[in-house]
């Protein structure tokens, strides 16, 4: 392993895609790179905590998209490797990046995907159940054993069409990560408040809502946090800046082998930092020339773009 | 004047509209009561530092409302009343409040309206300029003398209907306050910190831009500050929430008599809060029951909701 993350802490598993992304923004474009939530994910925690990846890809995945994770010290145990073509999105961003739009999604091997843990990762301590259906979401759970803090994502998708799946995985789960109109759908509030207040009452005590460029909102039982996003002025592939975000936070819990109200609040930052780095390229390839020095700054960066004087009136 | 600002400081000035709202939300309707981005600026402001204010009315004001003023030591000596009717303007908003329709606006006395600066006035310190003709607002800087700090605030029917006047009082001005989609209109850039960029090059050294729910950037020479919103669950009535933020803001530089970047970046925190206070009631009515304590409370609300350990890594 290299200099990037600590060997102690606790262990860290990601369940969720892989994938080969095709993006076009006002940036350029690539095609077949490698993408996914649990690439995004692990490569993003992997600065602060080596996670354990679970997923899979068919036999066209790239030899060099593996030793890009194993190099990041991803454990790619639990990563399947079946006949068949990998899962590909294909993707174009509007040139104010207001707006996406999906141009083509094959699931392939992901269609049949049925998450299986290596039995010695049954006692992962910090558990990622990235955006998958929320039936698999349960499955993975129940291979789990008594994780120390399980975070999961969601989407659109699955709060309409799987809601009572997913409302008993939220019964499971200690924080739910969402954007701001998954939790108003999921919620049936337009207030962001009280949408966290609905959504802690179906199980999670954290509800962490996330608003792209406006930042995230951590609700938990103590209290409000507020994390900025850092503003980027040359924004080139906003793809996976969520599951970045997801990595650097459960990255930084893993790290500190602990999950109390402080821990989570730095985590928050440190997800922020993750995600404002993995916006500036296309696919993970920010990751690739990024070091801890970077982060550092950027998290005091952080701190300063928040920081003000405590006055008495 | 009440304990509620210091006698010290600067002197603050604003200029703008005085008006008779009628208001729905889903918390209920009011019928032309207290409005105007001078009523809201200059009583948030008054918590800080008492204001001077240039505006007009018709016979019809009530004198209840000049009498509250004045209770919040705001002077109005620059508040002509002349015959006709008062602005007025009706609204409703969308339950979840994401958008609003005007239903009617009368502008009354306000369609002749030229701000006159009693002649001891033109040397007040801290002038904001709210949202008026910019024609206007750079006529009241023809008789403002040398003030120590300028800022305007403008809507986006100056900029595209007078966009040639607009720049010319942006040559002259120290902070331009406006949303992000007023700051996109302006710059013709979609992303926030390349918008500023742009409205920075066109005369302001600051800029902030306002994002409702999702708190306001300040772009400066000394960097990039980010003040969140306090997240109310409860919201009543959003009308004048930024001309509140805006009162806090310049009241707080008049009070320190200061407009450096520390004490701008507290300034925005204070106009949070009392944006924060605003939305909480129909019209000015919540300010009406606040005092300096429930502020200070807020204050440090604020300062806790973005709150985080700095870590080593």
């Amino acid at each position: 392993m290299s200099e990037s993350h600590s060997r102690t802490g606790g262990s860290l598993l990601v369940v969720g895609s892989v994938g080969l992304d095709t993006v076009e923004t006002r940036a350029g474009k690539r095609t077949d790179v490698l993408g996914g939530a649990a690439s995004y994910f692990s490569v993003a925690a992997s600065f602060l905590s080596a996670a354990r990846m679970i997923g899979v890809v068919g036999t066209d995945f790239p030899d060099a998209h593996a030793a890009f994770l194993q190099s990041r010290g991803i454990d790619l145990g639990g990563l399947e490797r079946v006949a068949g073509r990998t899962f590909r999105w294909s993707g174009v961003y509007a040139p104010d990046f207001s707006t996406r739009t999906t141009l083509d999604t094959q699931l392939n091997v992901f269609q049949d995907f049925r998450p299986k843990l290596p039995p010695a990762w049954a006692a992962s301590d910090y558990v990622f159940l990235a955006n998958i259906d929320p039936v698999l979401q349960l499955g993975v759970l129940e291979q789990a054993g008594r994780p120390k803090f399980v975070a999961c994502d969601t989407m659109n998708f699955w709060i309409s069409g799987k809601r009572p799946e997913l409302l008993r995985l939220l019964e499971r789960v200690d924080l739910l990560m969402l954007n701001d109109e998954e939790a108003r759908q999921l919620s049936g509030e337009a207030n962001l408040p009280a949408a966290a207040r609905a959504i802690r009452a179906m199980g999670p005590a954290a509800v962490i809502i996330k608003r792209g460029d406006a930042g995230a909102l951590l609700f938990h039982g103590a209290g409000v946090f507020a994390a900025p996003a850092f503003p980027i002025e040359e924004v080139v592939d906003p793809t996976g800046a969520g599951d970045s975000f997801a990595g650097g936070f459960m990255g930084w819990l893993a790290h500190e082998d602990d999950a109390s109200p402080a821990t989570i609040r730095t985590a928050m930052i440190l997800g922020s930092v993750l995600a404002s780095f993995s916006v500036e390229d296309f696919s993970l390839d920010r990751f690739r020339r990024l070091d801890l020095t970077q982060i550092r700054q950027r998290f005091t960066a952080f701190a300063d773009l928040v920081h003000f004087e405590k006055i008495r009136i």
